[in-house]
């Protein structure tokens, strides 16, 4: 069994790690620590819990009672939380913040399995993709290994309002959300930092580099992403298409057998034959991609379930890979499908 | 034209009532006040104004220059408020609010245009009904007033979130009340003092008190009104049904025909052959009833937009009445219907 | 391995049940019928099961090659089923319909597990309860058997969309329903028979007749269920509130420890402290209850997913106990929760 | 008085027009055809008639007694009626289908006012515009008569379920399309048609061609308008992004201003300061637009109620200014604002 440990456990990422945890066959949860709640039963705090577990949040963090620990904290709290405490070298930290997910002074393996999961099976450390990153990047990856992109690309997503986090607010209260649509963050979305890492990670030589416009401005040399953040009337899932210009127009039934091979073995993102709905994903924790062509065009549909894939499902699966557990273990999950 | 000054403008009721006053054809609105909006472009608050007007809030209260005031604060600040402040004689106001519903030291008629149109029709000041106690009323009004309510009263009415007010709080989040469904205020809501002063001035003697329960308790002798609020998914409206228990089994028509007549000559308030949907009435100031009878139980459904006949379209039918408008001026509004 | 096969795979509740089936750890699906989709992928046809399964649809009836069978048809098509083919004898049978729940000439067992647990271990044949009857017998059950139903009972209680099957019409149509709310078969709705034959079944000697008025009629004696059905604007669950009026007073804790009691070795059906609210059981297999004293009226809350506890999970969890496995085998899933 | 027949009132265009001309000032409206319905009542067809009128549906068709009729059949049969029926010269007609849309052997005006008034006002007949092509028009005008469109043009346009018609199906069923999302007619929608006629009616000579890609195809030499359209989870509203590549990097307030001086004098589109939200133009007959310059790029934001300014609103604007009226009779409308 993995001893589990979880800070930040009272948020919407912590309750949602927990609802996994508590059936995943080779977890237990040692601590759900929070400053706020403990005391508090975790079911009376997490919606869905009831008659799952008499377990209470703690303020304690007996960090050497566990392999692992998630912090599921607000972004930036991670790194400084590092600063006031240490945590023994033997455990393992899988952070859901963005803190550690651009290279730099640290150890933090990059974790979307799709391409790192070797690194990710021997680190230590594990920075977790962001929500809106992760879908975009499912989209992209078979295409920037081939090198096919070459020109600005156009990406538009659509999230769910658990995206916007726990605490209430204008564009989170349900009079205002309700049947309404918008957008937000225009060109200027943070996860645009890993997203551009992880395709100039990707690009073979002499392809062009992918500008990240937050850093270098849109004057630089090279490509951009050009992403437009959509606030959905809906609580869970991201959908996004994305168009691709390539140089020459492809034949379409190579650009899907692009994609068939490059996903043949991952655990959780599928190809769709047909063109796919959102629902499909919400409450799994699998990508689905899809594509098609017109002329030099390649448009890509990728979706996912935020909380899951794009958060905590998606930490659990690293959580699994660094174990050695079975990667789908704790995460065959029924699709609400309704 | 009448000239019209609005307290509390930028709330929800403030908001809706700007709304309509900038279409009704016999107001002019002269003042918008808000404190902590002051200078603020109107339609910069108020979602649906775009390009209908440039008036700003204002943080001034000329009342020497209008006709009427429409107090749009919380519970209990408009008696706080005319403590503190002195309104003209001749100046007409009409409180949103829940603090002069209940007869007392004061001279506040009580604005349920179907009982009330002629005492409405000479009042200085108005005390407008509560949303839940107006849909519940209409409901009720035909069975009261012939003396048919003996037994206790089961009431079941559902709400919009904007029935919540516009402050973001846990329940009015769209993570959590995205088809979701809850009851709150159970057999407790507030609105059941007007609802029993209402039911207690129509019965003709003989019949049984309604007892109001939050003051006398539920031991008191006489028939009690049973009412669930629910928190329903939806931003707009009100959707009630009570079963009423006569003491012989009637004959449908015979109810269905006191329903009618009752409500012939109301201006907004209709009864429906067929059993309603809650959208025939959203973003309308109608009312809309039906009953249907099995053994000797009655259901009537009643429904009404929460802020517009539940709150400020009544107040404006309520104005009209009051200056001897066309009860229906600024009124005919179309209703979502999808 | 138990092996299933299912009639009528390609509806709403042959979708859902596969859903589970492919996740449960002691179950292999033989086939799945169909005779309009024969040929065609599962996951073509059902929503959330891209990656799952390669499995398609038969025509074929292998009936010699599994142990039970599902029947997913529409109500009244069981019996005509069976009239037209034989299963053997050793095969059991689950039926999703409501041919078999009321007692008659047959040997069907009612598979509420919350109290005819010995006789589904043992039964060779179950009819599998309603949605609706679920979920107001849970909130019913620990009152009928302490006897204290003693007058007429006021059920009211919303479904979401996925009670009214996979057929598309005007009630279901989104631009109709969305944001919408009505009533449908008032005090008529079939389920009832279901439920008064259980409420008839538990209640101690002495205690009234519960009176079936779809076939006694509203004059019989007895007291009745009065129970008003509504079209709720979202897709998934059943949240209900049963009034129940006692003979005299009662202290509001006996009536909680009653049901705390009654339902402390259930596996799936929980007591609540809390007001609860819908999502909670959303996409589980779990019941809800929880309850209020006003007076001398008890407020039951109860609430379940309509597709699972109210259809396919508790087919599934009926079909453990009819093999003797876990209780909760494939059954331990994760709440929606948003 | 204008007078006004409607054929195809039965439907949701049909009862959208019937809802805006009861509220008409200056229109009476003399029949409303429709065969299937003939002889009920209007307000027993169409959600929130009721209390509005009694009028019936008809099956004649009195053309001598009207000066205008409205077509609200489906597209392709106002054609097959034209050939069937003739309509007295003197009878102007409005057409919602896009029968006439595109320019060719018939004298049919395209009705967008905001490029059109003075062509519309001289008509006999119209041709009123696809509720997307509305939408996406409204955002590239000011561009397109600037002669800044020279480079392929990237849409995303997410619409309401009232988009798909009346007739239930697969994707407009409620358990299928709440909270759910997808895409449909990937860069193939029919609204191509008049959206590229428009923008090569608008641009400067010099300029590149704007391709029809469906009846010219992907190679042809020009630019092309890559339109993704989406299906929202909501009834009601288009919601627009565009993004268009400049040669040179713009001013943004270069832009704005040309946005705001081209609506200047518009009656119903207005530019918004501040990045807009859907329910700004639900339930009214408003365009709103919004841009934002990064770089070479200008991201436009444009939107309406695809019932209103996208049809019937629309239609009755142009019925306005076709009468002389004023263009804004019977079109102030409140918005749902929530």
């Amino acid at each position: 069994m993995v001893k589990v440990g979880i800070l930040g456990a009272a948020g919407y990422t912590g309750g949602e790690l927990i609802r996994l945890l508590l059936n995943h066959p080779e977890v237990e949860i040692v601590f759900a620590n929070s400053e706020s709640n403990a005391g508090n039963l975790i079911s009376d705090v997490h919606e869905g819990l009831l008659g799952e577990t008499e377990q209470r949040f703690t303020a304690e963090m007996p960090f050497d009672q566990v392999d692992v620990v998630f912090f599921c904290f607000g972004h930036g709290k991670s790194e400084a939380f590092l600063k006031e405490h240490t945590i023994p070298e033997n455990v393992k930290i899988i952070d859901l913040a963005q803190d550690f997910r651009i290279k730099g002074n640290h150890d933090y393996v990059y974790g979307l399995p799709e391409i790192h999961k070797e690194e990710i099976a021997k680190c230590q450390h594990l920075a977790n993709p962001g929500c809106f990153a992760t879908c975009i990047q499912l989209g992209l990856l078979p295409l920037a290994k081939a090198g096919l992109l070459t020109k600005d690309i156009a990406v538009n997503a659509i999230t769910g309002s658990t995206g916007a986090g726990q605490k209430p607010g204008a564009t989170t209260h349900f009079s205002w959300r309700n049947n309404n649509f918008s957008v937000y963050k225009l060109f200027t979305h943070q996860h645009l930092h890993e997203i551009c890492q992880t395709l100039n990670e990707l690009k073979p030589e002499g392809v062009p580099h992918v500008v990240d416009t937050l850093n270098e401005g849109f004057e630089a040399e090279g490509i951009t992403v050009d992403f437009i953040p959509y606030r959905g009337d809906f609580a869970r899932g991201i959908f996004c298409t994305t168009v691709v210009t390539l140089d020459h127009c492809p034949v379409e039934s190579d650009i899907v057998a692009l994609y068939k091979t490059f996903y043949e073995g991952a655990a959780f993102t599928h190809y769709s034959e047909k063109s796919p709905d959102l629902k499909q994903v919400v409450n799994t924790n699998k990508g689905i991609v899809h594509v098609e062509v017109f002329g030099k065009k390649v448009v890509v549909i990728s979706m996912i379930d935020n909380l899951l894939k794009g958060a905590v499902g998606q930490a659990v699966q690293n959580m699994n890979i660094m174990f050695g557990l079975d990667e789908r273990a704790g995460l065959n999950l029924k699709a609400s499908a309704f």
